[in-house]
C-alpha cells in the first residue's frame, strides 16, 4: 500500500473514531457537545492521531490494544488548545482550517466550555478506555498530562504570548517556545503509540528523541509557510506572524537557514527512527512528507 | 478533638499540599506559575478537598495510601472552573473570595491559561503521585473527570448559560443544573476519598448518594446566602443571581421552602453516612456545618 492511501486510512479511522468517541451531539446539554463536534470534525492534518496508530501499529501489527481512544485523545488536547488559541483574549483569530473559529460558530463562552470539555475528554477517554490495564492507561494519562501542561503545551502559550510584542527574542529563547509548544504534542503521541504497542524501554526512549526532532521540524515548516504560504493552501492567514511582529525561525534566521534547519531536524527524526523494529516505511515517509509539506 | 480544630487541620495540611504540588513560581513561566497559585491560595472554605481527606481516613486510619494529591487535584479541578467562570465572556466577576479575580489580578489570556493549566495539573498529579497503585490511579482519573465533564461540572455550567436569560426555568432543570454543576464535584471528592481508603464497592454506592445529597444541600444554601447574605460575610457580591434574572431555588420555590429542602437534602447525607463503617462524626459534623454556614 502506498503512503498517501495508508495514510488517509489512518484518517479515516481517526474521523470514524472522532465520531463514536465525543459525547453524542443530541446528549444535553447539545450545544457544548455540538460545539466539540464542530471544532474536532474541522478537519486538519490529524498528524497527531496518525502518529499515535503507525506508532502502536509498529511494535504490535497484531494490534492487540487499540490505539484509537488515545489517538482520539491527543487530538482532544490539540484540538481543544486551538479553541482557546483562537478566541479574542489570545490571538482573535476567525477563520480556522478555512472555516469560522468556534467562537465565531458558537459563541465566546460556549468556544471555552468546549475548550475545557475536550480537554477533560481526553482524560476520560483514556482512563476508560484503558482500564482493563491500568499500568498502561496511567502511562497514557501521565504522558498527555506532561506534554499538555505548563512545562510543554500551556507553558509554550504563555511564553508565546509573553513574547509576542517584545523585541529581541533570542534563538534560545524561540527555541524553548518551539520545544514546548508544538514538539511535546508530538513527541507524545509517538511516545503513547510505542506504550500501547507495548514498546521496550530503549524503544520508548528512542520515539522521545523522533519526536523532539519531528515537532521542531514541524515548527520551523509551519514559521515557513507563515511567511511563503497563501490562504487558500493554507486554510488560514499567512503573514500574520510577521505584521504582529512575533519572531519566528523566518523573522530570525532568514528563509534558507529555516529551511536547512528544517531539513536537518527531519533528518535527524529519520536517523532515530532508523533505530526501531518493524517496518518503519509508513512513519519515515510521513515525516518526509511533513518536510516538504505546502499546508 | 473537636470539629474546629479538626476542620483547621485539614485545611492547614491542604493548604500546605498546594505549596508542595503545584509547580514552582519561579520555574518559566513564571507568570502561569504564579496565576495559578494566586487563584489556588485565594482560600475559601476548602471542602472539596477536606472531603477527600476525611472519607479516606474513614476506611484507613492509618494513611497507607496518601490522598493528598488527590486532595489537591480535587482543589485544582473546582479552582479552574472558578477563574474560568468569573472571565468576561462568562459572569464577569471583578471579585472572587473578597480578592481581585484571575483575569483582574493578572489578564485575561494568563487567567484562561491558568485555568487550563490546573484542570490539566490535577491528571498530572493523580497519574504521578498514584502511579504506584495503577487501578487506584485510573479509578481516581475516571471518577475526577467524569465530575468535571460534559455530564456535571462543564455540562452544568453550560446549562446555566443557556438558561440565564431564559424565562420558564422549571424545577427540573434547576434541579438538573444543580445536580450537575455542584453536586457532581461534592461527590466525586467522597467517591475518591473512599477509593484511597480501600472502601469495599457497596461503601463505594453509599458515598455516592451521600455526596449527592450533599451537593444538592450545599447548592440550595448557596442559594439562600446569595438571597440573604452580606457581601463581607460572603466574600463576593450578594443578590447577583437574582439581579441577573437568574433562576435559583429561592426565586422558584421561596425562603421557606428552600430552607425545608436544604435541611431534607441535608439530613438524607446524614442518614446515608450512619451506613458506613468507622468513626462518621467529622463527616456528620461538616454536614451540619454546612447546612448552618453563613458563608
Amino acid at each position: 500500500m502506498d503512503f498517501t492511501t495508508k495514510f488517509a486510512g489512518h484518517v479515516a479511522r481517526v474521523e470514524r473514531g472522532i465520531e463514536r468517541l465525543l459525547p453524542p451531539a443530541d446528549a444535553t446539554p447539545g450545544r457544548l457537545h455540538e460545539a466539540m463536534r464542530y471544532s474536532m470534525q474541522a478537519g486538519g492534518k490529524r498528524l497527531r492521531p496518525v502518529l499515535v496508530l503507525a506508532t502502536a501499529e509498529l511494535f504490535d501489527p497484531e494490534g492487540r490494544s487499540d490505539p484509537l481512544p488515545a489517538a482520539v485523545a491527543v487530538e482532544c488536547i490539540h484540538t481543544y488548545s486551538l479553541i482557546h488559541d483562537d478566541l479574542p483574549c489570545m490571538d482573535n483569530d476567525d477563520l480556522r482550517r478555512g472555516r469560522a473559529t468556534c467562537h465565531k460558530a458558537f459563541d465566546e463562552a460556549t468556544a471555552l466550555l468546549a475548550g475545557d470539555a475536550l480537554l477533560t475528554h481526553a482524560f476520560a477517554l483514556l482512563s476508560t478506555a484503558y482500564a482493563p490495564d491500568p499500568r498502561l492507561a496511567v502511562a497514557l494519562c501521565g504522558q498527555l498530562a506532561e506534554a499538555a501542561g505548563t512545562g510543554h503545551l500551556i507553558g509554550g502559550q504563555m511564553l508565546d504570548l509573553l513574547y509576542e510584542k517584545k523585541p529581541g527574542v533570542t534563538a534560545e529563547i524561540l527555541d524553548q517556545i518551539h520545544a514546548r509548544k508544538t514538539a511535546g504534542m508530538i513527541r507524545a503521541p509517538l511516545v503513547m503509540g510505542g506504550l500501547i504497542g507495548g514498546a521496550p524501554p530503549p524503544a520508548i526512549d528512542t520515539l522521545h528523541a523522533a519526536g523532539r526532532h519531528l515537532g521542531l521540524a514541524f515548527q520551523i515548516v509551519d514559521d515557513i509557510l507563515d511567511a511563503t504560504g497563501d490562504a487558500t493552501t493554507l486554510g488560514k492567514t499567512p503573514g500574520k506572524d510577521a505584521r504582529a511582529g512575533k519572531a519566528t525561525y523566518v523573522s530570525l534566521h532568514g528563509l534558507e537557514a529555516a529551511r536547512r534547519a528544517a531539513g536537518e531536524q527531519s533528518a535527524a527524526a529519520l536517523r532515530a527512527l532508523q533505530a526501531l523494529p518493524g517496518d518503519t516505511a509508513f512513519l519515515t515517509a510521513l515525516v518526509k512528507s511533513l518536510d516538504t509539506r505546502k499546508a
